[in-house]
C-alpha cells in the first residue's frame, strides 16, 4: 500500500478494476483496511474492502480487495501528504510481511507503493527506500535497479523497452571506478535476461558511452575505449546481440522508434531523462538479482496531490502487469 | 549550403517554399548553384536558381532561390554521402562568405547547415565544427551554444525550450572544474536574454543539478549546495525567475509541460537526450556570444540519407523563423 498518506491507498483504489480485468494474477494488499475504504470512498467506487489474515483467502474481484492487516491503527491517525512515523511503521510492516511471504511462496510476486523515506526514518527503520530493506530481508547483497516502458504510446517495440544502469545512486565524481568492464558486462546480461522473458525473443541491447559523442574518437575521454566497448565485447562474445557504445542522445531515440528493447546507461541521468519523458506515468522498477519477484510504480509518494483523487494509476498497473508476466515465466 | 554530399542542398529545397512564406526574411544561399540546381531536380520541385554577386541583389520568392556562388566547380564532381576535400572547402567558402557579409551587415544574420568535420580537415581547415571557425573569424573567444525547441508538437510552453549547457563538448571527467557558480551563473543569463527575446515578457528558468536527485542531500554528492546553488542565487538578485538546482529527470517534463522557458543543464546529455527526444527534427542550434546572429540545424549531415530526397526539413525552418525574429529584435 505505501505510505498512507502518499498517493498510494488511491492508486489501489482507482487501478482496482484494470487490475482485476487483466485476469493475470489474484491481487492482495498489504496495508490497512480502513485506510483502502477512505480511498475507495474519495474515488467514489463500489468496492468491498475483505479483510483476510493469509494471502490463501484471496478471492479478488473488481469488487471486492482482499487486504492483510499489517499494521496497528496508529496510521488512521495520519493526515494525507503528510510524513508521519505512524505511516513510515505501517508500510514497514507492510513491506516486510509481503516480503516474508513472497520469500515463503504464499505469494507469487510482490509490487510497492511509493513510500517516504524520512517517514521510514522517523519509524526508526533507516535504510534508503525499500529495494535496501527488501534486499537485506531476502540476505542479498548484490542487485540491480531496472527502469521498464510496457509498449504502447511512443515506444515502437514490441516488448517494450528496458534501461539499465551501470551506476545509479552515486554522486557524479564517483562513477568512474564504478564504470568497469566487468560491470558493464554484467548490465548488458541482466537487460538481456529480462528482455528475453518479456520479448520472448533473444532482444537487442544499445549501450550508452559515458562521454558526449561517444568520445568523440578520443577527444573527449577515452573510457569508450578502454572500458565500454570491452565490455560490449565480452557479451558479444557470449552470443548476445548488443552494440555500442552509441552517444546517449541519439540513442534514445532510436529505442523509442523500436531499434532496440534495452539500452544500458552509464549514470542515472541518461536512462531516467529519457525514461520519465517517454512515459512519466507509465515506467516501472523492477529489482533483478532477489529470490523474489519485486516490481515498483517508478513515481514518488506526491505528496502534493495525494488525496485529491488525482493519482495517475498507469505506472501502478504496468507493475502489475510485469510481476505476473515474470512469475508466470 | 552545408557539405555538397550532405543533406544541406536537398533541405534548401525541400524548404525552400515554407521558408520564403514565413514572410520575416529575405533568404540568400551561399553555396554553388549547380548542386542546389540538383537538389532541385531530386525534389521534383519548380524552382529557379538564380546566381547573384551580392546579398543585396537578393530577391527571393517560392519560385526563385538566389544563390551567391563561393566555391570553385571541384566540388560538382563529389559523390552524394562521401567525405571530400571539395566538398570541404566548398563549404568553408560559404561560411568564410556569409560569416564576412553578416560581420559587414550586408545580411542580418546567419543560417548554417551541417558540414562534416573529416571533410573541413581534408581541405586544410582544422576547426572541430562552424562555431569555432565562425567565432575565430569574429573575433570571439568566448562563445556559448544553446538548443532550442520552437513551440508546438509535444510542448507547451507558448514560446519554446531553450537548453544552455553548462559544460558542454568535454569528457564527463573534466566537468566538475568547469561547473563554478560564475558558469552557471552567466549561462542562466544568457538563458533569460535569449528567451526575453523569443517570449517577449521575464522567462522562467530552471537549473539542473549535477548529481542525481540533486544530491539526495548531500548523500551523492554536494555541488547542489556548494556551486550550483549560489550561481542561482546570484541570478535570483538579479531579478531573473530562476528556481533549482533539480534533479535533471523531474524537470525536463515540467518544462515540457510548459513550466519552464529555458533549462541550464550541467553537462551534454542532461539537455541533448531531453531535447532530441522532444524533437529530434525540428531542434535548432544557437550560438551567443556572436557579433553576429547565427543559427544552425541540430542535425548532422545524415551522408546514410543523403541525396535521397528523404531529409527532414523542420529543423531549417526553425533556424532561419529563429534567425529572423533576433534580427528583428
Amino acid at each position: 500500500m505505501g505510505d498512507a498518506a502518499g498517493v498510494g491507498p488511491e492508486i489501489i483504489a482507482g487501478g482496482w478494476s484494470q487490475l482485476v480485468k487483466m485476469n493475470t494474477c489474484l491481487p492482495a494488499v498489504y496495508g490497512h483496511p480502513e485506510i483502502l475504504r477512505r480511498a475507495v470512498k474519495l474515488l467514489r467506487r463500489q468496492i468491498e474492502i475483505r479483510q483476510i489474515d493469509n494471502p490463501a483467502e484471496a478471492q479478488p474481484s473488481e469488487k471486492i480487495i482482499p487486504c492483510l492487516c499489517c499494521c496497528s491503527d496508529d496510521v488512521l491517525d495520519v493526515p494525507p501528504g503528510t510524513v508521519s512515523a505512524a505511516a513510515g511503521e505501517a508500510a514497514y510492516q507492510a513491506i516486510i510481511s509481503a516480503t516474508m511471504h513472497t520469500m515463503l511462496g504464499k505469494t507469487d510476486a510482490m509490487l510497492t507503493l511509493p513510500i517516504n523515506k524520512q517517514a521510514l526514518n522517523l519509524a526508526g527503520c533507516h535504510y534508503p527506500g525499500h529495494t535496501e530493506l527488501i534486499a537485506e530481508r531476502c540476505g542479498v547483497e548484490n542487485f540491480a535497479m531496472m527502469l521498464y516502458l510496457g509498449p504502447g504510446a511512443n515506444l515502437k517495440g514490441k516488448a517494450g523497452l528496458a534501461v539499465v544502469h551501470v551506476t545509479l545512486h552515486v554522486a557524479m565524481r564517483d562513477i568512474f571506478s564504478m564504470i568497469t568492464s566487468e560491470n558493464v558486462f554484467a548490465k548488458i546480461m541482466l537487460a538481456h535476461d529480462f528482455m528475453l522473458k518479456m520479448k520472448r525473443e533473444p532482444p537487442n541491447i544499445a549501450v550508452c558511452s559515458l562521454n558526449p559523442h561517444a568520445g568523440e574518437g578520443g577527444l573527449f575521454g577515452r573510457e569508450e575505449m578502454t572500458v565500454i566497448q570491452p565490455g560490449i565485447q565480452l557479451a558479444g562474445e557470449s552470443g548476445i546481440s548488443v552494440d555500442g557504445p552509441f552517444p546517449a542522445d541519439t540513442i534514445m531515440h532510436k529505442a523509442r522508434d523500436g531499434q532496440y528493447d534495452a539500452v544500458v546507461a552509464m549514470f542515472h541521468d541518461q536512462g531516467h531523462i529519457a525514461l520519465k519523458l517517454l512515459g512519466l506515468h507509465r515506467a516501472v522498477n523492477i529489482t533483478l538479482g532477489l529470490p523474489v519477484i519485486r516490481t515498483s510504480v517508478a513515481h514518488g509518494t506526491a505528496f502534493d496531490v495525494a488525496w485529491q483523487g488525482r493519482a495517475e494509476t498507469g505506472s501502478f498497473i504496468e507493475a502489475a502487469r510485469v510481476a505476473a508476466v515474470l512469475a508466470n515465466d
